[in-house]
């Protein structure tokens, strides 16, 4: 089994054998991370371009250390950068810099659906990196790694994500993986965060957080943006954080091994407080860390020569 | 004959056989970019330093990977970044950037006659990527090399260039060079945006589009900047869309064979139309792509130790 | 003797023996950037992140281009990127950062003690590069390579700081590293800008220029930021000028091989007249080379594998 495709645009399209391809190449390639010299010469001379439209700082440093780290060069257009200023549709820049010739655009942009728009418009690959409300890919292949890691599976687990579920690309996209991966997934927070669509996608819906958290073997914890409350979507950011935020006393009835998820940035206090995110049922951190291996592994999927078989057995150069 | 020049900062200066020179290299330089692995490693520890203090995407983009396609390293200095805002003179910045011995500086800025000053007073190298009304030698190279790829030659061609020429540092790189080689460049746009002077340039200026159209082997159509509007320069959009637009209907008259160029970013449905754009007759995106092998061109040809000669038979590395 | 820490956080806590090892360790690395190919392949893999939470052209860029050519990669996380925006924590930022894996953070932050902070909760080295009105280690060693390189030695000399010494992070660094090298340090300038606690550094406090100035070995200019006439710390930049402004009239009763000095960037015309600040007796931009020299040895010592010897005499690929 291979993975055959030239976009990474969504989880909802994969199949179950293309994800475990791919984490189980993050596996190989999470190593590289250890080494003492954290470089393969794997994608020498490749040209990796990422088209961010939205601010970011982890994603797209994630993307650039994964790429870097496979030798290849990158380039970072921001939405700022002049020629959208000049009023250029996406579609031109991208055609523009297409004609320069990358291997891969990571695309992040507000518009669901935007990165899909341009993978019809190139011959390069385009990876997903956050679209709008849509999905959100690599972060639920780190999602599922993480929880592989230390859970040993991903299928017959009780996987619970709380808080704002209507806005999130991240929730989508961990609810197509997990759910396709053999998981139960439970969402919990404020009904008007949580639209009755996503019982279509498999979910199950939970009102209280006391009656999902003693079943749970994952807690996954979304990032509450500040503004849903200037949109009437919450009473206020302290009755959030007092009815979902996710402490230590939500957590008494919990597994023994439970492990709590968080997207990042964190807003501690409101969804979740300090003393579970640095607590030892986090894994926070280790989200971040398989965030590199798996956008190495789906960079070196999308760009290398189909013919080449991976070599990542030796350090980058003969230095 | 070769290029023996420590700065590129206009076509005005350029001798006919620099040019041809520039524009062969161009073309050896170009196979790079269409193989699998896009990397060698001519420049492999020169340093290039991007000095833009007008935001651009492409132009930047295009230069920093050329550069990093022949191995330089590269570095991004923006006007909005601090010691400028710090009340640093612009020679002062050049200065103390010089004193970290860079090879190159590629230099942006909106008063004319920047990059020559700062060629004056650093031994790097100096190219020119467009300097206020002046030139933007390097679009003038790679407008040649198209015209050139798709007519063979570059001598006896009727070359239409339309719009704003007066604000237009395209159109008199594009002047000084297309008559240099010894085509015929005709001027049509809104008498406003054309003065007298151009025609000691040796172009020809015309009034009427429908005149001029039917002759042209190549039309070249400006940007439109909008904020002419306001500067009591046009009537309207609209109406400046109507009269110049490059439009199918337009084109009714022109050669089979006439390509149309535009440096964009494009306003399309103002100085073009999609229809155009996209059509058969653009060769737009060949421009792109031309872009980054002219840029591998200047800066082989100033970064490069004087000694040597090319070497681009082989990839970056034996890795 | 070697160099045994994981961060450098200030000159304050190094000992004379450090001191002396990373200078050495500078002169033999800025050969380097003297080479036509200024790379060699040591710290190929690593990964070196500036995180800058103040504005900052010149040292980041100092900082990057020493990386760089030591072969590491870098990657730039700034102020006003999007996860500070959104709120998260310092600590969150950089534990995240932390959890990619990189080797050095080279941290700027406008709260004194930042990198401390951030060195506690870190295994990968930390590199001051300027926090609050604290220290700023690499400019100091910087300023002393070059006093050493026009003097011959650090011990002994006369060096006048003159200007804003309250709010200068250069000045307190500078202070430690000659005190502790055996240098006076004398500071000259408003009473409202030295407070008294300097004395207790070994500094002495001169209140007129022209008595300081004939025995000075080294002048070291700082810059004034012109916001202290607003906070009434000053009564006018033109008074500012002419009492402590540095021109050829002040250096009348200098010593004939005095060097004059300024960290950068300047305001010409306020703290230093320009014919001083091109004039004979200024080491300027040998201070601005030394830095990237500094920074290589200070990246060198921190992010090598402690087990292995510098190796610097080969450029970077046998391509």
């Amino acid at each position: 089994m291979s993975f055959k495709r030239k976009d990474l645009l969504g989880i909802r399209d994969l199949q179950v054998a293309e994800i475990e391809h791919i984490l189980d190449l993050s596996r190989s390639l999470k190593e590289i991370n250890a080494r003492s010299i954290k470089k393969v010469p794997t994608l020498r001379g490749k040209t990796v371009v990422h088209l961010f439209y939205e601010p970011s700082t982890r994603t797209r440093t994630s993307f650039d250390i994964a790429a870097k780290r496979l030798s290849a060069d990158t380039y970072s257009i921001t939405g700022s950068t002049s020629s959208m200023v000049k009023g250029e549709t996406l579609l031109d820049t991208m055609k523009n810099l297409e004609a320069m010739k990358p291997d891969v655009f990571v695309v992040r942009h507000s518009a669901s659906g935007a990165p899909h728009l341009l993978a019809q418009h190139t011959e390069a690959s385009v990876i997903n990196a956050g679209d709008g409300m849509h999905e959100h890919p690599s972060q639920a292949l780190l999602d599922m790694l993480t929880i592989h890691d230390h859970k040993g599976r991903l299928d017959g687990l009780n996987v619970v994500i709380v808080g704002d579920i209507y806005h999130s690309r991240v929730a989508r996209s961990d609810i197509y993986g997990l759910t396709k991966m053999g998981s139960q997934v439970t969402l919990c927070g404020p009904p008007t965060l949580i639209p009755p669509d996503f019982e279509l996608m498999g979910a199950r819906v939970c009102n209280h957080l006391k009656d999902c958290i003693p079943e749970a073997d994952v807690i996954m914890v979304l990032r509450l943006q500040k503004e849903r409350q200037q949109q009437m979507l919450l009473p206020s950011l302290r009755e959030y954080s007092i009815i979902y935020g996710i402490s230590p006393a939500k957590l008494k009835n919990a597994k023994d091994d439970v492990i709590i998820m968080h997207p990042g940035p964190m807003n501690r206090g409101v969804e979740i407080s300090p003393e579970v995110a640095d607590g030892p049922h986090s894994v926070i951190l280790d989200q971040v860390t398989n965030g590199v291996a798996v956008r190495m592994a789906v960079l070196y999927l999308l760009a290398q020569d189909r013919s080449s078989l991976p070599d990542i057995s030796r350090p980058s150069s003969p230095e």
